[in-house]
């Protein structure tokens, strides 16, 4: 009888019953403003993850066997934004339904809004933790709602719509108070934004979203107040410099290192609530060196072993 | 006093008010269903066409002065096909009614149902010629209708649609005899076609377009038959050899080579009724060695020094 | 629950059990004497393969459901060519015990020899059919045996060592007379040859092989005289041109075209007493427009429409 | 009637008689020692710009609008020297005559001997800011003396006869103390340096320039000892590292990084008495992954940011 | 002792003293129009020349030992085209002179005046046969005269010139009727021709040159008429289709396929008294497949033993 | 007469018999595990070295002239393994034999066995200072010893065996007392190291290695710890970041800069008693921008710099 060889990410052959987290790829870049491709990044870093260890000498942990399970990219109706939210949703949320951590790889900024949509249904006061270069806070671009460049103000609508509908988490976690999180100000908390226009970056410092431009500074102060509340965390690779992450639709110089990118997106995983996160934007054939897709890679390692060794 | 170097395509520089043709170009290739890239095709064109001449060996003719506008790219709203073919359909009639030829450049093949509709509004009897590896005659792609895969389709229906509708043509060619453009059928002549689903071939075979598989093979009688209705002629480039013409999302073998691609588009732009085209399907970034936009080049400058020698 | 999905070569979606055919990558490339890199090629061709559909208008037939089962890649032992060849006779003798027809996509040309050695095993009287730019008859190359470059060599031999041990197949056919099997010389036809030292071409042309330089001229009388014995065919994808094969790790100019090669290999598919098969050669990073990749993906969706549609 | 888009630098939308800076692209590299291809920089910086937002959020300011006009490239003379270093001064001077500052985008750094030619005619007291990987100080590169090699050396002798020949400024500021000019020792300032020959780098230290090798440290005295001078700006890209710049004829590995870069040129620009600059070697076919681009345009956008914020 | 493996063209590894024919590289393209690079031709073909045996199976010889000598590429004073062309003509005399074939790989086209300079000096009554996609026939190229645009039309000028100072030979032939040589009309034979202006194909046709535009077609006649008259041969690999040959500054479509420059290049130098040859405008960063460097090295290679075994 | 223009390294024009340091190239990657390539490292860093210059900036010295000789690269028995080691074993071995000092340019990180082989022969004390990302240690890759995933572990086996063997040096330094070198252990300081098995941190850990994860510190405790005994200096480029050095078959963020390197490696050649060193792992067709060679070839020069300038 003969094997049958699947390519998942390294270290990621679990069950999807066993499973605690599940991986699911998003190929989509239909609102791409400048080059598209984010398409290609789940099966590269699918790929090129068999370069890596499943052993952090950063943590010196290993990811354990069983825990993460990889279904593969989901068939997307490329060219229609609407569509493809919906799918995502539906994705995301059977595996939060099945009390799984949803790992979405994309694919543009813009699936974040779906899997963000099926976490704020079941998690209403949940926080977002968003690194990126970009705010992603416009109305629209050029008159289009549904882009990557608005992807992070369609989400603050989410929270403050879910806010408003706000009832009780449905995790048996007993009545909230609704006070909280009635208001989605304050539960964005961005980091590492360096590009945007000046309403955007106005909206943002008016309180709007916890706002940390260039670097990660103050990260451990955000982490505090956020506490145990619920967190979803977007991580845009292009928070980290151009020149170790060139391989995206629009390189921006001037950012975090990759030290610094991994301790951060480590840090989060270990530290808060974690109920869903993607990790997105790598552009794999930007980046014909590889080296892109090599960060993204180890990226992902590293968030998957501190989630996999946390003692919930 | 400083002269302003704009970069139109060799040739095209003419004012618009004595410009019989106007170049314009639909970065949009946000329904590709592989490789995107092809909104960077205008642009391509552009700046290589400067390796050409405006001589043309083959039809010992110059592309003359003051004939072609080049109107430079549109500014699309990248993620919605609806709003984008709104807008070129905006553009397209617009010089329609001035009484020039659109000539666009994509893109990916969705645009030109943009173009179609503000052609088939003004001429309801029209035929289309399309030169293609692929019969674009899908009903959906993943449940998508506007996507470059059912373009042809789509266009086919715009022509039963305008058919029925049919009125006079606007033009002061007097009243038609709307017998013969009240179906779509046949009206579209399909050339080079190697690529599609089975169902996608017998909708063709069974009538609905005059389909000409694998080569130019029949284009000499379509001309014929066509006589001097009104024609837009639609060309995805890669109808071409993949070994010329590499440089587009889904690059297909055994297809015609240059020379023939080039006597075709030639021959067509000479003899009918044209009142409308487009080039489409060239991705740049897919081919580092500049060998497609060249070979794009040369098609296009062929085209326009078809029709600009035209006496009508 | 989540639905799994795996990257097969396109509608090789079936069960093992249920399978005729049964796909498996080679992913080796160690012994490639000039651009190492055909070990991304299994992968490359699965990705890519979703740029086609599973009907060819060329045969006017679709790839049955249910009749490929593909396996994915094997793990090799990169670096050890005998290890790496032990590995591949392993899986291909399995998958022929099992009554299945090996499907093997290199991976360099010298993973040829694992599979065949298998195949002669189980059929002592078959015969190799070999399309390719270099002959492969070297004895060593720089004092390496196991090399890409002497793979013919090596697989005469093992016909020259099999045909002496003939024995009855097997497989329940009875008795063979073995003195049409003793000797290797003319049971390997070679198509398309058009580089090599002295040495090999007169090897070749002292009758050796039955050897057809530069083209595919002579197949047809090739048939009919191996008529129904059975036949190993090996494609390496060389033996197209250049132009619309230069991902590979010698391009070579002066081949036949794609379509030539297309017609070739689906001749041999429909007519032979095809037993076992590869497709090799096929270097993705070496060429970053994915032409070549599309080029070999329709070659092998081509052979498994050929082969799947045959009434045995 | 139909609107003309024409690629300009982003923001940089001005009429020409209200503008304050004009950009001009010089598409020059014959003189480039080893990998040429600098010649394509103005139309990508163009091209990549709208990547980018007119909004700088590290001087939080904007892009005026009205202040800066792009004319384009200039059509040069390829193939010699002298010829394309002539039309460079006389567009610079043409620029310098109307009041307005000459903001050039090479090619390659021979460029700046044209521009600095037309601004030491106007300014023979001016100083030059020199950021850069070499000392560009030989004085000749294999026997030929207008090489990109050798262009600070060709800038110092300008500045040395220019001095000599000493007159009024022209600009109204009344009779200058010759003394203070008539040499150039001292008024070429180096920051960045780590290449070059022993030769070049002994003169430089010998006090002809003022020079600050490997970084950018004693800016700060540099501009405070400049004081209100005319100050000719020059920023080989290559002073950045390798890492975040690959995309440049030589590569320069240990070289500041981004941030520091654009913090250099931002100070340079918001506190001399600035009265032209240039940013050259960016060579785009030498980074297929656009970071070195979008580099190269965040350094032009701060600059410009920072110059038509000024209020002189 | 340890042996000092030089990187040579495949078999050219005679010492200088026996060798018949001498290779050397140009290295040159400050000139080029459009994309340079050819500059590192040269190292290219010597490189990947490994990639190829010292057999011909289309002629079914080797490259005898002992009869080529290759000494790299020349250290030219790029920038400068006037010294360039002087350091060409001065290798390309000494090695005429001592009765040695020279063999130049460019570089661009420009490159083919010196060698012709000091062929014409020696071979006052020397034919030129051209191969190449463009006329390269203009007067100057935006002002510059010494272009690759214009180099034929430089080499016409040099046979013109040294018609009329027309002396003998000086090798021994006795006296020439000068009256056969007295003027350049009709001694350069061009084929393959299909870019340029239109007064370039005016001028040519007109007599000038004699001229087979498109393809090889009228070759036999020509080599006929030029009898036994001394030859320099300059081969612009651009007169192959950019399917097969993208790797150039401007790639042509529309060109002869390799197997048919292959045979017309061998044609040349078996028949003709071959005194001089060059093969140029290969641009291996053009194209990162190096299908264009191994065909460049193959019409090399059959060029080389079709000269070599001549029995003069 | 003709110059034979030969590409050395720069700089390294010595005659063998005066020189003090041999180069010599591998170009071997048979066994790499994920991209292979790196066997076209010599070449290119020898033509890229011109790019450079023969001074330091960093050391403020030059190369002397008629010290270093490269005798090219070894033509290698690719595909053989322990063929290949034979021969780089043999080239070394002569080397040392001769009194110089053997510099190595891989080829994959398993090269460096061969050299380690006949440096430990000669100087069985040997200690060996490796840079590198990964450990380097399995036992095995996929039941592979001799893969470049093992090399520093088997290299340790052979300082376990020549230390066990230990006799005298057999350079005429007298007897040695064996106790010092009899273990392996210790003898092997590893910097720069961040990815691994396990398995592979633990056995560095415990002992067998001088073990220094992720940075270069502890190198000065090294050095003295080291003393006088001789050095095998062994560079795995990919210590670097992938930022500045993306080309290599496994990029690895989270490395040391460039500076960072450079300074290190002329530490090592200034202060130890070098008896033999290589640089590895460069993979030039990885890194289309070539700045991953430009980085390597500074590194290789500054190592000679500093080698070459010892007064021993």
């Amino acid at each position: 009888m003969i094997w049958k060889n699947t390519v998942n990410f390294i270290g990621c052959d679990a069950q999807y019953e066993e499973a605690r987290v599940v991986i699911f790829g998003a190929p989509f870049d239909s609102t791409t403003s400048f080059r598209p491709g984010t398409r290609f990044a789940g099966q590269a870093v699918r790929n090129d993850s068999y370069g890596l260890e499943i052993y952090s000498p950063y943590q010196d942990k290993e990811l354990p066997e069983n825990v993460v399970y990889d279904c593969g990219d989901l068939e997307l109706a490329i060219g229609s934004s609407s569509k493809v939210l919906g799918q995502i949703e539906d994705c995301a949320r059977d595996i939060l339904k099945d009390g799984k951590l949803p790992f979405m790889i994309g694919g543009e900024h813009l699936v974040t809004l779906g899997s963000v949509r099926a976490a704020a249904e079941k998690y209403p006061d949940m926080h977002i933790i968003h690194f990126d270069a970009h705010t992603d806070l416009r109305r629209d671009y050029l008159g289009v709602e549904l882009s990557h460049a608005c992807v992070i103000r369609r989400c603050w609508e989410v929270l403050e719509q879910t806010g408003k509908n706000g009832t009780d988490a449905g995790d048996g976690s007993g009545t909230r108070n609704m006070a909280d999180i009635c208001c989605a100000d304050g539960r964005i908390h961005q980091f590492g934004i360096r590009s945007g226009e000046k309403e955007e970056f106005d909206w943002a410092r008016a309180g709007h979203t916890d706002f940390h431009p260039f670097t990660l500074d103050g990260l451990d102060e955000a982490l505090e107040q956020i506490g145990d509340a619920p967190v979803y965390f977007t991580v845009d690779l292009d928070v980290m410099d151009s020149s170790v992450f060139p391989g995206t639709g629009t390189p921006e110089p001037g950012g975090i290192d990759f030290l610094t990118a991994m301790r951060g997106v480590t840090k989060v995983c270990e530290r808060v609530n974690l109920i869903g996160c993607d990790v997105n934007e790598l552009c794999p054939p930007c980046d014909p060196t590889g080296a892109s897709t090599a960060a993204a890679c180890k990226i992902i390692r590293e968030m998957l072993i501190a989630i996999a060794n946390r003692q919930d």
